[in-house]
């Protein structure tokens, strides 16, 4: 049983704040903090250059993709570190669509967050040749596939709603019809029970500063399923991804299975720091994160619906089509949401009127819900963000 | 007049340390250490989510990119930071090539670094359609431009032996051929004084690592000529180059000017490391830089010649056709090598032969490079790199 009490104390959250904005920024572990000076002043300053090999800097992409691979049932040596979940998906889709050289659809929904559908426009830009990105409500997608598509592009939990889709089901499906599948895990990985290679996923991508609590901007990982790992073949061909980049040879050769996704060299202080921030997992079984992310959902559900009557539910109602976070729409959302701000609990908005809870059981409990629904009550009940007030305060927050 | 005293306070030098390595990880500067800290605990740690806006992280890429421009002659608002060097690479060549759509040839030359070259394979895979790379001797650059070139790809400074590149001359030539330029300054920003402007170059990148000081694997910059920034049309086309990422439309549309250069979301806590690290050329001149630099190469040289005569001259004699760094060829360089940094003296190897040392005037003075010379000549007299004493040392380095 994971002991959530533990866990807490492996973060700093500020006094007087209840943070329910972990689906987009997790706070700083303590550990990432220590280890940020550790990776700066003693190996950086104190070992200079000799820190690649003294320090393992070189290996740590792979290293860090390894204890990322235990959280979403990946073997080891099948995620590397590096860039952002925007290349990712690029790489990821480039290597798809080369191994099905027949087909020309990249097939995603509408749910799907903007820069995997941007990145996949501008690779299609790049290739030319008549592919086609084709975007489908999220319930049309299991309709959609068929023998056109050379790869399924599609985000698990939806960044607006937490519509969570069927990974498992659609993946199967993908297969059937002959084509491959990409995930991204961004609102997944350390949120749910993630299993790819249970689902058979061929490719996932994710971003590490939301559940995995990185801090901001810190780098993505991309999974390749290992039957694909070397043949996968790299559009974004860097040294570092070349089979042996200090012999500086003038041809690109791809490195070995999941290394040759590297790119160019690693963000070193990154992924030191999201190294350390991986420690917060110690202990802690997916199965119980995901289990208190519920009761803590439904909790705000239930208290929400009960006590603040204007605000209307966004994600699905059913748990199972969830994933740890919970939206509601207000015409007043972003207003709303600055007046909760103010007074200390954190969400965020996204236009034109979502207001956005993340459930994060690593350092949310009951106690946190309820007083969080106390305050939305108030403010909504004083209509309070349409105060001078609020407005005083809103200008300094 | 610069105050090299200065400077150099404002760097950690371990104890007993010459440091000759800067051209290919700059040590600690105190700003950034203390920085650091800040972006971690008060930021981050302190205002969560909400630093995006408090802390000003969303406008960190083009701030810091504002920074870089002074040291190269850009204007403002023409160099945004994020991703490595070789993602940059990709972006300004593909959008290049599609500003010279009639023309099939990149041309590079043997001296590049080979992730550029790498790069743009990779690139040239994706696009197809009789896509070139050509690559040719370095002095053989400039007879290679002709009317068949879409972009010449080449780095200022080679990376190897210091040679550079005549960038005024190369890129007139280029351009009267009707192609556009891309430089790598990778060892030429903060080392050498460069004007992309006065160059007249189209697309300039760089890493920050080396001579800007910013920490291993530090965030990438890159320059579009403000003449093409609103034209030149980004590949990687993800949602932080959007005009209005927080619109979350569907439909990509490329921001306004160097904006469109930015792909993910931005390394935060690496930026502002880089940030601090920049002000560490606070009242300098470039001019005065590279006076000193020169002056210490010279002397180096000098001394080395006189005193290690089985050591061979790797780089340009001439200092107007040398960079910062100065590189000698010796059968046994890589054993040479590791008995000099067993001693304090830090330069690096690159295969098969080449001993590098980087003469970076911020803080590497006179007595540095006389005692590096001492220890080089008790090293090469004694041999001491092939004794038991040597074997030990270097186990533990």
């Amino acid at each position: 049983m994971t002991d959530f009490h533990a866990t807490r104390a492996r973060f700093h959250i500020p006094d007087g704040i209840i943070y329910l904005d972990g689906n987009s920024l997790g706070p700083l572990p303590l550990a990432a903090k220590e280890r940020a000076r550790e990776v700066i002043e003693t190996e950086w300053g104190g070992e200079l250059i000799g820190a690649w090999n003294t320090a393992g800097w070189m290996g740590q992409p792979r290293r860090v993709g390894d204890r990322i691979a235990k959280l979403i049932g990946a073997p080891e040596g099948s995620i590397v570190m590096g860039d952002t979940l925007s290349i990712k998906v690029y790489q990821a889709l480039a290597a798809a669509l080369e191994m099905r050289p027949d087909r020309r659809v990249i097939l995603s929904d509408s749910g799907n967050f903007p820069t995997d559908l941007y990145m996949a426009q501008g690779l299609i830009r790049s290739l030319g040749q008549g592919y086609e990105l084709k975007v489908v409500a999220p319930e049309a997608v299991e309709a959609a596939i068929d023998e056109s598509v050379a790869v399924l592009m599609v985000t698990e939990v939806d960044y607006r709603t937490g519509r969570l889709h069927d990974m498992v089901g659609l993946t199967a499906s993908a297969h059937k019809a002959g084509a491959l599948t990409l995930w991204d895990l961004a609102h997944s990985a350390g949120a749910i029970p993630v299993d790819v290679t249970k689902a058979g996923a061929d490719f996932a991508v994710g971003c590490t500063y939301k559940y995995l609590n990185g801090g901001p901007g810190a780098p993505a990982f991309i999974y390749v399923a290992p039957k694909h790992a070397d043949t996968a073949c790299p559009a974004l061909s860097g040294w570092m991804g070349h089979e042996a980049p200090f012999a500086f040879d003038r041809e690109y050769r791809a490195g070995v299975g999941i290394e040759r996704m590297r790119v160019g060299t690693p963000p070193i202080i990154a992924l030191a720091v999201l190294d350390a921030a991986l420690n917060a997992w110690e202990g802690v079984e997916m199965t119980d994160v995901r289990h208190a992310s519920v009761a803590l959902s439904e909790l705000f559900i239930r208290e929400v619906e009960a006590r603040c009557p204007d605000i209307v539910l966004a994600s699905p109602r059913d748990s199972a089509l969830r994933g740890s976070q919970v939206s509601f729409r207000h015409s007043q959302g972003y207003a709303i949401m600055r007046a909760l701000i103010a007074r200390g609990v954190i969400g965020d908005f996204r236009a034109p009127d979502t207001l956005r809870f993340g459930f994060t059981p690593l350092y949310i409990g009951e106690t946190d819900v309820l007083r969080a629904v106390a305050i939305m009550e108030h403010v909504l009940l004083t209509k309070s963000w349409d105060t001078p007030e609020y407005h005083r305060r809103a200008r300094v927050t």
